[in-house]
Formats: C-alpha cells, sequence, structure tokens
C-alpha cells in the first residue's frame, strides 16, 4: 500500500547497499521490541514496517533491524516470503556475516558437544538456539549433513560449509534440502553433495549399539538423534526381557534394547529399506541372532501381534509426526490414542510401554491424555515413570522453550 | 446441614460396620464419576454426600465409594478433616486391606526399582502411583523411612510396616511425621523408630559418590533421591571443571560431580549439619581434597561470591520450595529469578547453571520464565539444554501428571 513518493520508498533506497552498509528495517510502533531485546530470535510479519524498500530485498538479505524509534536492535535476516520474516543473526548490528563469524558459532556449538559425547556422531548445529537461524547440522563422524532452512543459509551455504570443514574437520558435507521447513521459506527441495564423496551408509555407534545411517536416500538426515536418551532409558528397562519397537526406522529403539541386554526385539516398519539397515546395524553389533523384523503398516502389524497373543516384556511406539501442525491436531491425538489402544494389551503384566511423539502441535498434556485414554482403552493402567525429551545436542532458546516437539512418556502398566 | 430425621443419617446406620461389611460414601449427583473410573485416585469433598454417618467416620475409615446410582466405584479410605476427602484404595470394593494386600503393592513396587537400580536405596513407594495413597517409603539398604502422610496409613501403620519388612527383609524401619501433607490431613507431627536400632547415618551409594543420610534427624526421610537423574547429568557436563553447589544440602550435585570428574567442588547450605554430612561422604569416597564447604544464607554468600569474582565451570541452585502452594507463587517466583540473576554471572564463559525448583504451585512454563529473566538480569544470555524431573522411581499417575512438583533447567551460557 506504498505509494512511490513515499519518502520510505524513494529510488536512491532500493539501491544495493555501499560495502558494509546493510539497509534498514524497522519494527512497527506497536510492535514488541522488548521481547527481542530480552533474546526473542524472531519478528513475524505483521510486526515490521514492510515498505517497498523492504518488499524488494532478497529472501534471505541481511539488516539491520531497528525498533520504531530507529535505535538498533541487531543484524537480522529478512525473508518477506515467510511468516518470520527476520530472524536475529547478531545483537552487534555491525557484525559481519562472514567465514570466521561462522566459524565462531561453530566452534561454540561443537564445544558442546565435546564435552557431552566420546565420539563426534550428534546434532551439531540446532539452529536458532545455536546461533544459525534455521541451519540445522548432524555429525556422523568424518561426514556432516547440513539442513539449510532459512533463505539466509541457503544464500550463505557456500561460506557455512567452508567453515563447518575447517572447525571439524569432517571430509565429506551434504546438502539436504527435504523437509517441512524450506517450504515456509519459499525455499525448494534439493539435496547435493557439497564436499567429498560417499558411498555407502555410515555406521553410527551410540548407545552400545551401531545404526547404519544412509545420509543419502534416508529420512532427514539419515538418522535421529533426538531420542538417543530416550533409546537409553529404554535400554535400561529392557535387560532379560522381550522388546517390540513399531515404527522402529533403522531399528533406533530396538538395537539400543539389544545394546542393553533385551533377549530379543521385534522391529515393525513401513519402509523396507530402513529395516534392511536396521538388520545391517544389528549384524555390524553382533546382534542379529536376537533381532527380527517385519515390514507394513503398523496399526495393521500391532492388531495381527493382538490376535496372535503376543506379548512382550517391553513396547516402544515411535510414530511419525500425526500433528505436524495444527490442522492436524485433533485426527493426529485419535491416531496417538489409537497407537496407545493397540499397543497397551501386548505389554505384559508389569511390563513398560513408551509412546512417542514428535509432533510441534501436540503439546506435552494433550499427548499424555490421549495416551491414558488409549492405555486405559487398551484395558490397561499404568503409572508415568518418565517423561523423555530430545538430548542435550538440541538445545532450545529459552524464549522458544515451548516448542519442545520430542515426548516419550514411559509408562509400566499393571498385571 | 443434615437434620437429625434424614433418612440417610437414621441411627442404625451409625453403627460400626459387620465384620467384612463396610460403610458405604455416595458421590453427589453431580460429581464426576467418570474421571474415577477412568482411574484419578481422588474424591474432594464437594463431590461427597456428607451426611451425618459419613461425618461420623474416624479419619483413615474405610469405606465403598459409590456412584449417584449407587454403582460401587471400588474402596476408597475417608477423611472429613482433608480437602480430598476420599482416596481410591482398590478398584474392587470387596478388597480386604491386612498384610498381604500391603505386601502385594510393596512387592510390584519393588519389581520396578529392582529392574531400574542395582542396590536397594531408592524410593521405593511414590503414593498414588505405587498404589498406596499418600505413602512414601524410601529404602537406604537394610532401612527404610516411611512417610504416612494419609490418616488411612497412620491408622494401618503395623500392617504396613511389618508387610514392609516381610518383602523387603529391611531390618530398621523409621516412621517420619514430619512434612507439610501430614497438617492438611489433620495428622500431628510425630517421628518414631518401629524396627530394629540405628545410631549412625547411613552411607548411600548414588552416581559413584556416597552421601550420608541421616535417618533419624534429617530433613524428610534424610536424602532426596529424586535429584539422582539430575545430579547425573550434571556430572556429564562437570568433567575437568569447578562446581558450584548452592543449596547443596548432604551434598547432592556437588559429590555427583566430584565423582564425575569435577576438579573442585564447593557446597553451600544454610545447615553446618548438612555441610557435615557432605564432608563425611566426600571423605568416605576419597573425594575430600577437592571438596569445600561454605555455611551460611544462599543469597548472601552469592553476593559475596560475586563480589570476590569468583568463576566457575558449573553452578547449581537447588533451593527449597520457595512456592510450596499458591498463596507464594508471586514471591517464589521473585526469589528464583533473584537467585538466577545473582548466580548467572559467577558461570564462566560457555559454563552451565542448573537452576532446580521443587514448587508444586510453580509450573514449569512460569519457573523457566523467571529464570531466563534472572539470567538475562545478571547480564548472560543462554540456550536451555535439558529439562530434568524427578526419576523413576517416583512414578506418577498419568492423571496426576500436571504435579510433576520437580524441575531442573540445565543451560550453557554464552561468553
Amino acid at each position: 500500500m506504498t505509494r512511490p513518493d513515499d519518502p520510505h520508498s524513494a529510488p536512491a533506497q532500493l539501491a544495493p547497499p555501499e560495502p558494509g552498509q546493510l539497509p534498514v528495517v524497522r519494527l512497527r510502533p506497536k510492535a514488541e521490541a522488548r521481547a527481542i531485546r530480552h533474546g526473542f530470535p524472531w519478528v513475524y510479519a505483521d510486526e515490521l514496517v514492510t515498505d517497498r524498500r523492504t518488499q524488494a530485498l532478497a529472501p534471505g538479505a541481511l539488516a539491520v533491524l531497528e525498533d520504531a524509534d530507529r535505535r538498533p536492535l541487531g543484524l537480522v535476516t529478512v525473508n518477506t516470503a515467510s511468516r518470520i520474516i527476520a530472524r536475529m543473526l547478531d545483537r552487534d548490528p555491525g557484525a559481519v556475516i562472514d567465514k570466521g563469524w561462522f566459524a565462531a558459532r561453530i566452534a561454540r556449538a561443537q564445544d558442546h558437544r565435546t564435552r557431552l559425547y566420546d565420539a563426534p556422531f550428534y546434532r551439531l548445529i540446532h539452529a536458532e538456539a545455536d546461533g544459525l537461524p534455521g541451519v540445522v547440522i548432524d555429525r556422523f563422524g568424518d561426514a556432516a549433513v547440513i539442513q539449510p532452512n532459512a533463505a539466509w543459509a541457503e544464500a550463505h551455504l557456500d561460506l557455512l560449509a567452508e567453515a563447518l570443514a575447517d572447525v571439524t574437520g569432517v571430509t565429506v558435507i551434504l546438502k539436504n534440502g527435504s523437509g517441512r521447513s524450506r517450504g515456509l521459506e519459499g525455499l525448494p527441495e534439493e539435496s547435493a553433495l557439497l564436499l567429498g564423496a560417499l558411498e555407502a551408509p555410515v555406521p553410527v555407534p551410540m548407545n552400545g549399539a551401531v545404526y547404519m545411517a544412509d545420509l543419502l536416500g534416508g529420512q532427514k538426515t539419515g538418522l535421529f538423534y533426538d531420542q538417543r536418551p530416550n533409546h537409553a532409558f529404554a535400554a535400561s528397562l529392557a535387560r532379560g526381557g522381550r522388546v517390540l519397537d513399531v515404527f522402529s526406522h533403522v531399528g533406533g529403539f530396538a538395537l539400543a534394547c539389544l545394546a542393553g541386554g533385551a533377549t530379543s526385539a521385534l522391529a515393525i516398519d513401513g519402509s523396507a529399506p530402513a529395516l534392511a539397515l536396521a538388520d545391517a546395524g544389528a549384524k555390524a553389533a553382533g546382534m542379529d541372532a536376537a533381532f527380527a523384523t517385519r515390514q507394513g503398516d503398523a496399526f495393521a502389524v500391532l492388531e495381527d501381534l493382538g490376535q496372535e497373543g503376543a506379548r512382550f516384556d517391553l513396547v516402544i511406539c515411535d510414530p511419525p509426526a500425526f500433528a505436524p501442525a495444527k490442522p492436524a491436531l485433533e485426527a493426529g491425538l485419535r491416531a496417538y490414542e489409537r497407537i496407545a489402544r493397540l499397543a497397551a494389551p501386548l505389554v505384559a503384566p508389569g511390563g513398560y510401554i513408551v509412546l512417542c511423539s514428535c509432533s510441534h502441535a501436540a503439546d506435552l498434556t494433550a499427548f499424555r491424555n490421549a495416551c491414558a485414554r488409549g492405555i486405559g482403552r487398551g484395558g490397561r493402567r499404568g503409572q508415568l515413570i518418565h517423561t523423555g525429551q530430545a538430548g542435550p545436542d538440541h538445545p532450545v532458546l529459552p524464549q522458544l522453550a515451548e516448542s519442545g516437539y520430542l515426548k516419550a512418556l514411559f509408562f509400566r502398566l499393571d498385571g
């Protein structure tokens, strides 16, 4: 709605900035600068003055963010195609986004992971909390996978990859451009090899097990590191028991439980390639004699197992996000309840059931209630003994902590 | 307000029940029987018909609970002096509360703990979730401490203690009758030795450290088992670092961190006897050279350390409940914020701070916001890397899970 004679959109201001001089974007008068000053990292589209000059910024352009009184708040990246129209990159409005800037952030993140883990297999960068908004990087030994899920990261991908190789010493870098987040930023699905070469799945040691991660063709970055502490806790319950791992992917819970002393584990998944990787992982760790897989629709297999009268000492259900966003919430919660209802009868008296959700839209209370309802409708009662979350290589900003998406509820069921 | 001619309070019904025949209590017509059928364990005072017959029941009396249509819901214990007027003991209205009944519940709880822990040091009974409403039992090797925090448990204490000795083989049983819960049930503060003899503090092995638990004179049951997983996670961050443990009690976090490889630990507490036990624990584990204590008010000591320019790689603050109940919430949150504000500046760049709350009234979001504000006002920014809770020997009913009282927030602070 800006007119050509609007002083804020004068042609001179549309020219690219001088080197070292960035365009300025400004909060609307009623927008809340206080939250941003206190660490909130995002500006929503309705909070920013979107004059023609701002509209003309290329997706991922850098700019100085000012409050309505023209006081600088920091250096941001702007994407007018996204509901999150600006993301804070640096509280210093004079910061220069060069290789050194990326290297410092990656080194800081690596220090934390090195303290946590004995071997370089972890999520190295978890977006906003690690100071690289919208960027996810997983480390697999000598290889790393980047998910540039925001336009600025796509635009700076070469610098980012160079800094990543310098700081970590990885010799293989892949770009994984799949997933829902990129669509919200107006980015295409697009994957690529940025450095080195990779042919086979990478063996990943975790919780005493070995997982085979297909970094080229797998889901997301090929392996889900977020469940690591929940795999470990499940394994501590599995000693001497029979384990059923539903939605097992590459054997996440099942292989950790075998490493923890389970006598047997059955992995269910819809994907034959994922189960083949699970099998390869079991073989690599010499645990294949106790490991079995069944490919098929999880709901159907759960019903079949119920009719067969199968019983397990530990049942884990870690489905894909049934409620990725608000419109899917009701249907998603019904699906979680149904999983719990079908799985609970398979648990031996005094045994355990682990019910997971990676749905942002389903909060902990709603998910817990759905699970409790399902367990009850499955004819069982239980105690909640543990509520697991993503591991500490998945930090969050306290200001965004509500979005803790991963929930793993551990119940013990009565006889 | 019942009148003498009220048919529900006819004199014949005031007589003690026949052996094996229990009095009946009934939900009001509008009370929600559905929640109880689905596992909610409590009836509040305004949901029960409290005629003269019910009023006459001794605190802790057993009764059969019926819905408004006289369908039995289960066997309950009634305490008209408590806002929780009835607690579900058994879904079977014909259950007999004898030694065998107690033994079965204790055995079921013990099975779970035996699976979790290598040695018999844990919370054995965690009230409602373990099927013994209002009863807490902590196990310390050959000794156990019972907190009978509901009137029925006080009335059945002999049976409970006998069953406890039979199932677990403990040779010492103490009754700890301190704490807020007993007051709500109209029970006096009163502790006693129920079995055996005990003279010295008990050494408790946990997370590679040794804690000295004073079962006779200590707080609650002498040691807080609930923080065990949070001690362990803190210890994993402490390797090679300097640790400050504020509100240390008997050395909870400090000794675990030394066992995890911290180079030094300083424990602060207001209680000289607690610090003496911490010292004894450090000596027992041969870690006293790296361990120091400072007795005093935590707020004052934090201010002093700030003025001294002291820096630590890991700071833990685990204060008593600043907001035990709703009326104390605002003041409690301000106290939590103040703790965070005073402690954050003591954390070295890239170091960690752990902020704990055991306040029922402060929910996770309110507590997290108070901590984030305090860290910000202390001039620092941080990532939230982990949210800890009570360990799996503290199960909860899913219907009561909102009351998960223990929160331990682990932040990594920027430079």
